[in-house]
Order: C-alpha cells, then structure tokens, then sequence
C-alpha cells in the first residue's frame, strides 16, 4: 500500500492551511478531472468589477472541504455518530460538488449544454470518476443525490447552510475585498447540531444565521449581481450562441476541439455519453477567451464585436430598474444601431437587450433553516427572529435591466 | 510660533495610522482630561466576556476622528464645501464628544451621577476647555450641540450614520473578535454626500446601509447585551447603589477622595460646577475596582459579595425571556435567599433581581438615513430598501432578563 | 461528577476561537489567582506608545495554550507519543506560565520584590494550587520545572520556539498594530517534530525560524524597548522606589493593602509564605495606578510629579545611543534641575538618570534552535542558515538612555 | 472637455479602495494594451502550489500606483516639491512600469524572444502610448528610463524600495497566505524622504527596512523558487522551446495567431517593429494554455508529454541541493529514460535536467537603501544594521536542482 505523497497541506490566504484528509480525497484532487477546475473561474467575469476576484472552483473546493472537516469535529464533539466511511464520503461529496462546472462556471448552463445543470454533470463524473475507483464513491453519490436516510448529511453537502455556501461567501468577499459580506463560517459551524438526522442551529445562533442571510443578500445585489457583471455575463452568453447560430450556418469558427464539438452540437443530459463526458472535461476558461481572441478577426459584425467588448473591457451600457422596460424603446434603440452599422435588426438585438434579475436572500420553499431551542423543540428561524423580518427575506426581488451600446464608441481612445 | 510636536501619528491595529490633524488637536489630546480616557474602558465590562475587548475611550476618540478625516475628504472631493475651520471644528468635536465618559463608560451615569447623560458632561468639559484653549472650541461646541446651520456638520459627529457610530462597530467587533459584526465604515463614508446641507448616501449605497444596521443589530444582541456582560453590568451598579446607601448611612467606605466625593453627594447635571466637574475628571476604571478590591473585606454582606463576585468573575446566573418574570418567583427566591444567609429581603434584593433589555436597531424618530437618487431626490432608506424590512428593524425589540445566584457556591473550587 | 459548565469556547480576535481542553484547566482559569491575570497588562505601560496595547496576561495565556493544542495535535500526526496526562499537563504549565507576573508585567520585579523574577513565583502559586487540587499539578510542575526526562514537554513550555513566545508575538504585533512583527505561528507549529525527546524543527522551516527570529528582533527594538516606553516603564520603577523610600523613613503614604505590604517589607525568594503569596495574589494594575492617583496629591516633591507625569502622560525626554553618557553631563542636568526647583541632587537623580538597554535576538548559550535534516541528522539553526548570518543575531546589541525632564513643562497647555 | 466616467475607485482586498488619480491614468487604464494585463497571472504557475495565487499583473500594477499616492502625499507633507506634473507622470511610469510582460510573467522572457527584457518592452508600449495619447507620456518615460534629474522619481518606481516591491511582497504574500513574508508598505513609506533628490529612509525606519529585506528573502525561497513552482515554470520553458524547435523542423503547430508568430520567429530587440508590438499584445497566458491544451494530442513524445504534465499537474521530481549534480548522474536518468520510452538522449533532456538558482536579498551594487541621520548625514543601510548581518544578505545564494520523472507513472490514479 503506497503511504500518502508528503503534500498533504495546502496554503490558504482565509484559512492558513487545508490538510488533505484522505489517501482517496488526495487521488481525487490529483485527477485531472478535478485538477481541471483551477482554469475555471469562480466568479465568471466578476473580476471585471473586483480585480482581485479570480480565484477558481479548484480553490473553493478545498475550502468547503476544510469546513467540512471541522463541522464533523463540531457534531461529533457534541454526540453525533458519524462514522469513518461517512466522513470520508462528506469529504468527497463537497470536494466534487462542482466538479460539473463548465467555463466561467454559471453562464456555460445555458449555452454550451442545454438546460443541463452543473450539479447534473458533477453528478455523471462522480460515476464516473467511481468506476475508476473501484466503487469508492458510492457512499459519497448517495448522499450527493440526497438517497441516504440520514438527512443531515445531505444538508452539510447542500442545504440553506451547507459548507459549500459558507466557503464561497467568505471566499468570495474576501477575494472581492467586500468584507461587509463576510461570514463567521466558524462561528455558525460551531453552533451546528443534529436533531432526528436533520441539521439544526442552536436558538443562540439566531443572530449568527440572521447576519449569514443579510450577508448572503449583500453580495448578491452589490457582487453577483452587479450592474457591469452582469453586462459582461450576457456578453458571454452570446458570443456562444452567436457562435452557435453561425455554425449551425455552415460558418467554420476556430475554436478548440473541445469547444468546437459543443457549438456543433446540441448537447442535454440525455446526450451525456462517457465520451461528450470526456470531451466536456477538456473545456474550460482558457477555451472560450482562446476562441475570442481569435474571433475578433471575424468578418462576422456581431461575434466580432461582442468577443472585442469583453476582451478590452469596453462593455455596454446598463440601466437597471424594477420595471419592465418598455418594448418600444428597446425597438428604438435597437433600429438606431441597425442604422448606423447597416446590420438587421436580429444583429442588433445582440448589442440591445433587456432580462430580469431576481435574488431571493432565503428561501423557505425545499429546505429551511432550522433552530435547536434549548428545550429540545425545533423552530423555523424566519419564526424565531423577533425583529429581523425575515420572511421578507424570502420573497423573491426582481429587476430589470437593459443593455445598450454607449455612444461615440472609441471616440475618446488612443 | 511652536511647531507641531514629532509624535503626530499613532498606531492603530484597524486603520494602520492615524494622523493628528493640528496643533489644537494634538494640544487638546496630550490634555490630562483627554489622556483620562485611556483609563476608561470602551466596552464596560464586556471583557468578562470578551477577553480581547480591552480597548479604551481614548482610542475610539483617536478613530472616530480618523474616520472624520475621511468623511470631509470625500465630501470636499465631491464639491461640499468645508472651511478650514469647520473642519478643525469637526475633529475637534468628534475627539471630544465621549469626553464625559464616567468609569466603565455607560454603567455610571444612573449610579455616580443622578441621571447625568455623558453627552452632557461631554459639554460640560468642552465648554472648561474652551475657556482654557481661548475660545477656540467655539465653532466645535455650536456642531457638537446642533446649533450650526448646516446640519451635515453635527450629523457627522451624532447622527444615524456618525463617524461615532461607524468606529464602535468597527472596533469593537474586531477586539471581541466577532468579525460577522464588523461594517465597511470605507465604503458608507465613501457614499456619503450633502445635499440642502443634510447628510445623505448615494443610492447604490442601500445594500450597505442595511448590511450597517444588521450589523449594528447583531453586536448589540451578541454582544453589548450579552446575559454574562449583562450580570456583569448590573452587579457594577449594585455595588454602587449599596456604597452610596452604606454611606449614606454614615459607614466610612474606603474609596479615592474622587469616588468618595460622589458617594456622599447626590449630583444632578445643576451641581456641576468647575470644581465638580475637575473631581470628576479624577475618575475612571481604577477608582472602581481598587474600590472593590478593598470592598470585598468589607463587613456588609452585601457590598463584600457583589465586589467579590465581579473581581473573581463568579457572577450570578442569569435567564433572558420576553415575558416579565413573575413576581412571586422573584420574591421565593429572595426568600430562599435570605433564609440562607441571615439577611434582609432588601438585601437578597441585591442578588436576586429582574429587569429589561431593550434595543431598536434603527431609529425613525428623531433621524433617518436618507438616500440620494441619481434623479436628485431624497428617500428614506426604510422604505427604499425592497427586501430587507427595514421598518421591523424600527420596532423595539425588549427582553426580560432575572438574575440570581447559583447554587453551593464555590463549592466545586480549590 | 461534574459535567464542564457551559462556557468553554472564548473568542479571540487572532485564533477565532478558543476551546478549553479539560476540566482541571476550565477550574483553574475560574480560579481567583487566575482571573487576577485579567487586571495585568501584557504590555506593561505600552500602551502609552501604542493604544491599542491594552490586551492582558489572562488573554495571553490563553492563546498560549490555543497553540500548545495545536502543538500536540501535529505532534500526534508525527507519531510522537503523548500521553493524556502529558497533554493536560502542557495545558496546565503553559496556562499557568505568567502566573505569577506582578502589576504591569515585568517593571515589578525589582521594585515590588527584591530580584525574585516572576517564573519562580509562578512555580509559588502552581505549588498551592496543586495542594487546592489534590495533586493534579504534579506533572505539569515537573514540567515547568525542566524535571521530566522527555525534554521537549518544558520546551514547548518555555524554550526558543515554545507557545509562550510564539502568541506574544503575535498578540502583541496585533494589538500593537505593528503587523510586520507578526510570525507564522501555524507554519512554525506544523513544522515542529521531536528526535530523542528534544523539539526539533523540520529542515524546510528553516526560513520561517529566521523570520521568527528577526521579527522578534523587530518587536524588540521597535515595541518592547520602543524610547517612550521605556520612559513609562522607567518613571514606574521609581514611583515605586521612591514610594519604599518614604515608606522607610515613616511617611504613611495612602496605598491598598496590597501594595501597603511591598511597600513596608522587603521581600526576596525565602519571604514568600503562603501568606504572603496570598497578598502577592491581590496586586495588580489598579493598585498601582490608583496608588498613583492619589500620591499626585503628596507633599514628596519626587513622588507626587513622576506619578502626574506618567497619569497626564507628560514624560521625560529621552535619548538613546550607543555609547555611554558621559557624568558630567549627567550631573550637570541634576544641579541644573535640583536649583531650578530647589530641591536635592538625590531627589534630581529621580528625574534624570540613565539606563542601559540590552537585546539578543537569538541565544545559543542555553538552548538552541534545531532542524532535523532529511537524512535524520540534526544542525543548528545558526549553523544552517546560508544567508542570513544568525550569528550576527546573537551577539547582544546594547544601547544606552538619558531621561531628562523638558524645558518649559507644561507653558504649552491650555 | 469630457468628464472622469464613474468608474473611478476600484475594490482591493488589500488596501480597500484604490481611487483612479486622473483623466490620463484612467484612459490609459483602459486601453487594450493594459486590459490585456487582466490576462497574466502575477506569480505564472505558483498557483500551482499556492491555489490563491491567481492574481494578476493588472491587479498588481493598480496597487502599486496606489502606493505611489501614498508616497506622493507623504513626501510632499514633509516639504518635498513635486509638481502635478511630475506626479502625474509617477502614476504613469508605475501604471505602465509591467506592461511589457508576456505570457507568465518572467517564464517567457527567454522562450518567446530573445534576450528581451519586459522592461525593454515595457518601454516600447509606453513609447508607442505616448503617440496615441499626444505625448503626454514623455515625462514618465523619462522618469522610467532614469533620464530625469531628480533621480528620486525614478528610484520610486524602480529601486531597492520602489513601489513595484512594496506591491509585489505586500500583494504575493497576501494571495499565497504566507502571512509571515508581510511587508508594512504603509510604514515604511511613511518613513521616506528625499536628500539630493535621492530617496532615502529616515534612520528610526531601519528596522523596517530590515524587516523589509528578510521578508523579500523568505518570499524569494518559500514562494518564488518553491521547488514546485521551479518545475513548473521550467516545464514551460521547455514547452515552448520545444515548440519552437518542431516549428523549426517544419512541423505545424496548432496555436493561436499570435503565439504562432513568436514560434515561427525569432525575434529580438531590434525586430520589435510597431507591428510586431502589436502582434505581442495579443499574447497572454490564455494562449499558452490553450495550445497545451492542444499539444497534449500531438505526436511528438515531448511536447505532449510536458503539456500534459503541467494540465494535470503531474509534474517531474526535483530535488534541490547546494552543490552541482555530477554529470553522471543526469547522463544515466536520460539513458534510463530514453531505453524505457524508446526515445532519443535529446529528447530525454526535457525530462531530465539541471539548473541553478540565485538569490540576493539585498543588492549593494546597483542602488543603495540609505538611511538619513537625525544629523542630516546619510548612511548605507547595512552599514547602520547593528547585528542583523546584512553584508551577509548580500551574497548571492546560489542552489542547484535536478528534475526528472516520477517512477510508476500514473501507475496510482484512476
């Protein structure tokens, strides 16, 4: 039996180091399914906003790993039975929960694949990634897929407050430098029970959770969902279906092989084989900025432009509002451009475009946030706040916004 | 003419350094009244709770004013004007507007003095300075009563958004070490701006608004009424009350000539006269518990335990509920009490008692948080904000709280 | 038995939070002796310097033993036995380490004792307490005492690497706000290994000893030893002495009982019965400043201005240098000062005098720092290093201070 | 007269907000030629062994300018002229001071180009900057390229205490978390002056200028040629070099427009025509990635098998030593390889290799740190160190290392 290679602790600027619990949580990370994930952004184009934000999927899976680590030190210090296989599947389970990450994680869902989730695909690789080691994951899918009759486990995995939220919050603030969004991960962990296999908070955790849901809010309306990150997002998406629309069009774009069979085909869950598995594991980041840098050659006006944009970060212009735009002023603008560029309206409709923005900071619909009160009973934490309405906090906010290319464009460059 | 003084920056763990502004400022903060303030602790007693929260007044002076310095900073960077005097006069202000702290900062005004805000005492020194500084604490005394004319400039130094306000939260949740409580104090400064002389926060600002509030909620409940930092405060009042009645029953307690002057006096904000209010610079933290210390050889029952129980931190329990205590437990207990010991109800009243917590994280009374459009019209943040109910935050949220002692005591110590 | 009470995690601004190992420890840190390390300042007068310095030795034994936790965990991961026993025994001694530091840290321990340092009256109060605790203390004594055949336990304990050095470090770079101070305690800790039962430090830490050691450098001469402190520190030792002095000859100088006690008598090692360790134990900060409150009012011309100069912060000069400074110059500033206030040359010298500072960053005359090499062997740090000359570091470097009283004092104050 | 856009102040972890300075700098920010810095990573393939280290040459060069305003501001405090347009010029020549970087910073220097320097190129694109921006970049140039009188200007952007460095240490210890290699930027900008219109350091800084030089060491030994990140990079040099060599043979490669160009030709100094600048503006890391990502199909044995090595992060060993590896040795590990894979000797020395390390912490051959005395007199700083030995830091440390494969290749994973 090979003895554990000596890297077994990694540096962490949030939490100093991460020790690598397993020999099979260390093979995994050494795959180069899961090594994969260091060429994929966390937070897609945000660092067009916050410069420092270009950490990866590679980094936060280790991260939520960590926390993992310690809310089993909590639970177990505190009386629950968890025993060794199912730590190790804990492990695995938060390690892979992303692994089905395409580029610039969330904006790839509805363009290269279609209406395939990514946890769908982490799925397909974790069975994947099973056969090749000799059914090790099995504990670990089951409780991925929420099949095991003890709930909490399931919950730590992916739940209102499951290790991988804790871990992205306070990555994600910290890397953004948006401290107000952080979140004490420790403190809520350390207040982390489980009652009838469901995972609770002790009542005196209430401010704690509170704080955890405002926090969550903050960087959704000022981080995820800000104004030029959101420009930058749906530029992305449709440079791809342009590029998807063009080939369909007989048009042959340079791309990566990778990429090249996803705009050729179009790929659901159904269409999953081990190889479009396979083929999907060589796509990543490098993919599709790769492919843009060479598009903005193209003769096409639209693939052209759009790639231009994001590359040299001179973007659209966006309103945003909490109405509807009306139709006829998104037809006026877009006529102005198919005007002045001589292109049709449908080209147009790439450079003007309008969508809804919707964030809902807790939602009581699968899963709530459940309290432990000291009397042994349970209590709905949106029931338990005296003062903080949270059930406010669980009605969806929608916006809306529009995109329009700026006046004068260039004018004013060297 | 004197030059500045070399020591002109200071060491701050939060802000890296603080610079002194001018001669008056430094000239005011070598004064002994101000040096005073590094004896008295920010938080009270809070560090029975929170080892780390030792930080004093005199430090908060020092990082309030530079927050100041930022606030005029963006302000003058966005076209509100600030003359060079106003803005000696806004340091000055915000140096001094604690001044009036007696011992352990809150617990004093109800017990040293008869209902003596230290707002007022604050003035009370200000004015003696100014006598002392030939009148150059004027225009500093008009902003820090709200008598100037434009407005923003007292609301700078006390209002919603105050640069008071931003510095506790900021400080105080980094030396408890709840860093979930901490605010962005750099960003809401940065959105700061005047408009028809009111302070205002730019539109985009909300997410940050709220996050402050929440924030301001949570180290409230966390930690300025937390149950052990609550018992800790209130037996501190105790002590207090039964020295004054001791020695108003002629007992000669030992005490500093300063806290033995307020022992023996009953002071009302008509009794501070200079000399007054000199014997009351004389006092802070060390006056108290030196006072204990020699306290707790006493022979009164009651004086020797309350010293003895905050000195050793051997509090008494304590329960929080939002219902009132009933009567009739209270007084079984106070029975039990007496019984035990041999002493009066009146007395076991000192170990056994109840009362009210009460905290509004946002006030709409006499203050509110307004925003500024882009379309350059003003709203109020609570009804601006979508999501977050900002009017339950208004509400006040009170607590119950009962205080009695434990059980064999001492029993279980070496 | 006893269940361990509720409170056994505490918060740390620098670790999160602190978990307290046992029992025996959560009895002893109740005990009264310990909770008077609350009331001691780890920086002595420091904060004179650095407002921020207010942290206490309470809060750094803590964070001691947070590390010693971490010491024996990576211990443990290396295959080092410790046993149960030996692992509350390093909680206990490095709880226990400062115990018995005296008021304002180490300025006590030539001017309220005669030459007993407060390691041997640490050992004092261990001893009793191991009586009040039916030997539990045995082991850990042994410990402290450097008498237990597995030499890396007292290493640990006290050595050049141990847990007391590494959180005062740290704490005070913190507290200080002097963050280049700052060591990796973590790192160091995770590179900590054991050959025939001495610490060593993996080959691959070397890099991280020498920033230890230059850092401690750093702390030393920009903060330990920092011009204003130690005029602070200096003025301390003669209130106090000049306090024992008047005492000496009849004055009956207002004082706690405590400090009544050290003043009347001289007490070296063989004095210390248990009584008068139990007076030992009622000292701390607030009888000295308190002391010093009320001598500002003495008729002693020498003990009523050192006390307001150290209350009003209105320091002496000071001057460092390399060299000696000549008598004569000495002399000279004594009779200027003795005619200008008409008093003796003896009571001038309270005023100016001079002093000798003294750091070595690295000493190999009692313990050196080892690495273990790859191949088993052991080299010393200073041996090992190829760049940095180590040796260099452990040469003492040695200055000397003038503390002379300012010109004009007080004309500048309003 | 167009007005500053909105987008004027950019979040950074590090220092929190950095504040555009002027018109001049933010278009220049926005121009493609500096967008594409967004595109290359600061640290090249450490992030290899440090996850967090994905930050980039934009991110650095944005820091840097801020502490070039702090120097700015501080410097002019203490009486030293500097004119707008000198200090505008300052943010230029920081701004742009890196933007001559290829693909991974340093690794391309020798691979890409011949013997060109990214200063060198650094200079061309500000030169071809100054005509598109009506020369408003000539007084930066000439600061950049030390041909202005006031030689302090320069030393700011590029010297032993320049800006860069401050940035760089401050910025690479914070994203790999080695806390311990911290520098106080702050700090130590505070302490600078000008004497001669050359930058010198005021005396009392010395300790941090120490600190300053370890720091720096450490970061160089534990970070910078981590032995992991040294097989990367080398790795990558021998990609490309690889690359270029099959190109040479007439083999056609896929990569993208530009890099092809690079691979096809080999180009100097001299070859940089404008055209040729611009066609090495269009490289980044994306399009070294991307063609690994295709290489690791190719048939030639050696570029597929680096490719693929440095992707899935399964790199060669190496061992480091301070002598030279015996030829032998290296010749025997080649034959060993080339009989295994049945590859040639030449081929096998990618795979087996040598090379040397260097570091010196602090060079006194090029620029001096110098202190300036209270008396006005200067002094080099490691002549004023009175025990850190830094003549010492000032040889270079010379290391050898050896690369070659791993055993069993693949033979553990899935």
């Amino acid at each position: 039996m090979k003895t554990l290679p000596k890297l077994k602790t990694i540096n962490d600027p949030i939490y100093g180091f991460i020790t690598v619990p397993s020999k099979l949580v260390f093979y995994l990370m050494e795959h180069k399914y899961f090594q994969r994930l260091r060429r994929i952004s966390q937070m897609g184009f945000s660092y067009i906003v916050y410069p420092g934000a270009h950490h990866t999927r590679f980094h936060h899976a280790l991260g939520a790993m960590f926390l993992m680590q310690k809310a089993v030190q909590v639970l177990k210090s505190k009386g629950v039975a968890i025993s060794a296989k199912e730590e190790e599947a804990l492990y695995v389970a938060i390690l892979l929960h992303d692994i089905g990450h395409g580029p610039f994680s969330h904006a790839m869902e509805h363009s290269i694949v279609e209406n395939v989730s990514h946890e769908q695909i982490s799925l397909l690789f974790m069975k994947l990634l099973n056969q090749k080691f000799n059914k090790q994951l099995t504990l670990a899918i089951e409780i991925f897929k929420d099949q095991h009759p003890r709930k909490f486990l399931h919950q730590l995995v992916s739940g209102q407050l499951d290790m991988d939220r804790l871990d992205y919050l306070k990555r994600d603030s910290f890397y953004t430098g948006v401290p107000e969004g952080t979140v004490n991960a420790q403190r809520l962990i350390a207040m982390l029970n489980v009652k009838n296999d469901a995972l609770v908070v002790e009542e005196k955790g209430i401010y704690s959770v509170e704080n955890f849901l405002v926090a969550r809010r903050l960087m959704y309306w000022q981080v995820y969902l800000h104004k030029t990150g959101i420009v930058a997002e749906q530029l992305l998406v449709r440079v791809l279906k342009r590029a998807k629309q063009l080939t369909a069009q007989g048009v042959d774009l340079p791309a990566s092989k990778g990429l090249n069979f996803f705009l050729k085909n179009t790929i659901n869950l159904n269409d999953f084989s081990e190889e479009v598995l396979d083929t999907f594991s060589k796509l990543d980041d490098y993919d599709i900025i790769s492919a843009m840098k060479m598009w903005v050659n193209n003769d096409d006006f639209v693939l052209k432009n759009l790639s231009k944009m994001l590359l040299n970060r001179d973007l659209l212009k966006i309103k945003v509002k909490s109405k509807v735009f009306p139709q006829h002023k998104i037809k006026e603008k877009r006529k102005q451009l198919a005007d002045t560029f001589n292109i049709t309206l449908e080209e147009a409709s790439y450079f003007v475009f309008t969508g809804k923005l919707e964030n809902q900071a807790y939602s009581m619909e699968k899963d709530t946030i459940n309290l432990l009160k000291k009397n042994g009973k349970i209590i709905e934490v949106a029931k338990a706040s005296d003062q903080l309405n949270l059930e406010a906090l669980s009605t969806s906010v929608v916006k809306y916004y529009l995109c329009y290319p700026k006046n004068n464009k260039d004018s004013y460059r060297g």
